[in-house]
């Protein structure tokens, strides 16, 4: 299918930097649209007036994501979108970019008169980014949300959802209505700032998401014993951190043997015992994670890595523990979509790249109720949760015209 | 020489209790006669009565140094001696177990009317353990303390050493007085208790040190960039933690390329920055100590040390800074009284074992003014700076045994 439609860039450059206001700190130079704050909701607001100022209706649901709905075709809906809501000191496109594209492609589908078979719906998610956990918009539209969930679930300073909710003026239980079934929903597209360096790396402007990779997350203890640091031989000592030495040199090797070109292994937080200068570690504790794309590289590198620690252990005479705190399943987006989108990408005349997202999105759970796909632009430096954050304007028009091709694509008669 | 006098443990035994009273506390069941405390001083007081007892003269030097002096001759002294104060909620035997040994030596030469060629004298130091740097006592004796330092120098709690030197009615200036030139002095014994594993490693008694190791302590940092562990691929992270791993990791090798069978390399404190479980650490600082017996191995660790952490800081772009914080340099027993001591050992049905000192001692000062040796007796469980520190009262017998041999070795006609 070829076709002329292309987006407006400065009408999307307005909408993201009027979104932008809101919730802007002048002295950070961040946006604090924090999940269920009030420039959170705001900026929802704000959303819900530029629809209508397309001659839409828009709708606000239980879960306070905002969605607004093209074409009377009683048929299911292709739908576009992210979230509007930020990190603290979050940045300009992390979400915004994907729901203020989706309002650009569904202006331009709208004024070009093109006739669809599917409708179109713009969604904006409420708490993608972790303030109550995380997902809670999206996870609300896909039904895996529970009463006792919402009633009970709180923020790090304590407050609850229910309590945050009821202050916007929204009653916390008619989140469970937001439920969308299955058959409602033709597919899922979402354009979002890739958030790491690949495409920058690589000098290309879109990426197609293959999926959502899976994460385990592991809290490990490495026990031995504390002596004086004169004292002890080398040949005595049970020093604890030298085992996790052995370990994080391994990684290499461990991903060589057991992972793939897209496995990562962090070891992002370390603490000794007694962690003293002078005296040998008798223990330490570490944070371990480990994804990729598919499950069962995730299950061999932590077969493997299980293996390693127990062997090291022995060799060192420590004592090895570990706790598994959480296995994510990665997520994959539709083939058929894939594949229709690296095309468009190409019918656009670009080099799109098929990647795996490291980072978390709405998408992820949208890959269980619809066929789903992502496109992803270049951050540059790879940077993202910071007011740093940035996308050039031209990688922007550039990812949204794919979206508005792939949305043709799905929607279009 | 061969003589048949041997000490006498239950006495030595009592000397040991009685003191160990004073500053014990019972609810930690530790000592607690930290440097120029109440407890302290009064230990002091108790053991100027035990020579007393004797019939001696003790003295307390401008230092606050227990000196006790027996024989007429106007020789050099033979010194034995060690230091009376412990760490907080130290063990029975670290200290205080070289001056009384020495005391029980004095009375056994006394009482025996040995001839002497030299005169004994029995020391005991004074903030040996560190509350203000440590090595108070024998650095005064050794000329080593200026006045600018005395007035200047503070606890860890910002108490003056002058203030509480003045409380115990000391004028601490007076501290100058206690130097003691080199011609006044023909040997320093010292016998202490390993406070490390080797000897009951072994299976040994007796350990006759050849010198206190140098050490050297850094700082490192090595600076990448913190990144998101999901969308940052392994190849493209700058992971401050891994090029630590591969510095600890190579341990066995820096030491058999560059070490000798008693060096010692410890990294005791280690801080990742951010420090998430999700964030591929962009900073690690930790600290880095090296020991060994001989200031040329130290010097070609030190060296292959800063070699390695620049090639993996190249390898891994990371950037590697160091200060180093500071540098002892080893102090060697004399050659000839770790002879005669071992030998003495060995006419005792003792095979004795010659080693390194891995812990600062009194000693180490007494090297530079004098011909000065030690004798190790073994700790359960290389325990010390703790309750839990203990020495078998047979090897205290022995070690004691051995310490009397070499004072009639060095004193006798």
């Amino acid at each position: 299918m070829s076709h002329s439609y292309l987006i407006d860039i400065d009408r999307l450059r307005v909408d993201i930097q009027e979104l932008g206001a809101i919730g802007y700190d002048a002295q950070t130079k961040g946006i604090n649209r924090i999940g269920f704050s009030k420039a959170d909701y705001e900026g929802r607001l704000w959303l819900m007036d530029r629809f209508r100022q397309e001659g839409l209706s828009p709708y606000m649901d239980g879960a306070c994501n905002v969605i607004c709905r093209y074409g009377d075709e009683d048929a299911p809906a292709v739908m576009i979108g992210s979230h509007l809501d930020s990190v603290p000191d979050g940045g300009l496109f992390d979400g915004a970019l994907g729901v203020l594209s989706g309002l650009e492609v569904l202006r331009i589908i709208k004024n070009s008169g093109i006739a669809l078979k599917h409708p179109i719906e713009i969604v904006a998610f409420s708490e993608e980014e972790g303030r109550f956990g995380g997902m809670f918009g999206v996870q609300s539209l896909c039904g895996l949300i529970d009463p006792a969930w919402i009633s009970s679930v709180q923020d790090a300073d304590g407050i609850f959802l229910k309590d945050e909710m009821e202050a916007l003026g929204l009653d916390p239980m008619v989140a469970l209505n937001a439920y969308r079934s299955p058959e409602s929903i033709e597919a899922y597209l979402e354009l979002h700032i890739e958030q790491g360096p690949v495409l920058e790396e690589m000098k290309r402007t879109i990426g197609i998401v293959e999926g959502i990779t899976g994460v385990f997350d592991w809290s490990v203890r490495l026990t031995g014993e504390a002596n004086h640091s004169g004292t002890t031989p080398m040949d005595q000592r049970r020093d604890a951190f030298l085992g996790l030495c052995n370990f994080g040199h391994a990684f290499p090797q461990l991903i060589a043997d057991h992972g793939s070109q897209i496995s990562r292994l962090t070891i992002g937080k370390v603490e000794l015992k007694p962690g003293f200068a002078h005296v040998v570690p008798g223990e330490v504790q570490f944070s371990f994670s480990g994804r990729d794309l598919s499950e069962n590289v995730m299950r061999d590198l932590a077969n493997a890595s299980r293996e390693l620690l127990s062997c090291i252990a022995r060799e060192k005479n420590l004592m090895f523990e570990y706790e598994e705190k959480s296995w994510l399943s990665p997520k994959h987006c539709d083939a058929g979509i894939v594949t229709m989108l690296a095309n468009e990408a190409e019918n656009l005349g670009h080099e799109p790249v098929l990647m795996p997202s490291g980072a978390g999105h709405d998408a992820q759970f949208m890959t269980e109720l619809t066929k789903a796909g992502m496109i992803f632009v270049p951050s540059v430096g790879g940077i993202s949760h910071s007011p740093k954050e940035w996308t050039n304007w031209n990688d922007i028009e550039k990812g949204a015209n794919v979206l508005l091709a792939g949305a043709i694509a799905l929607a279009a008669k």
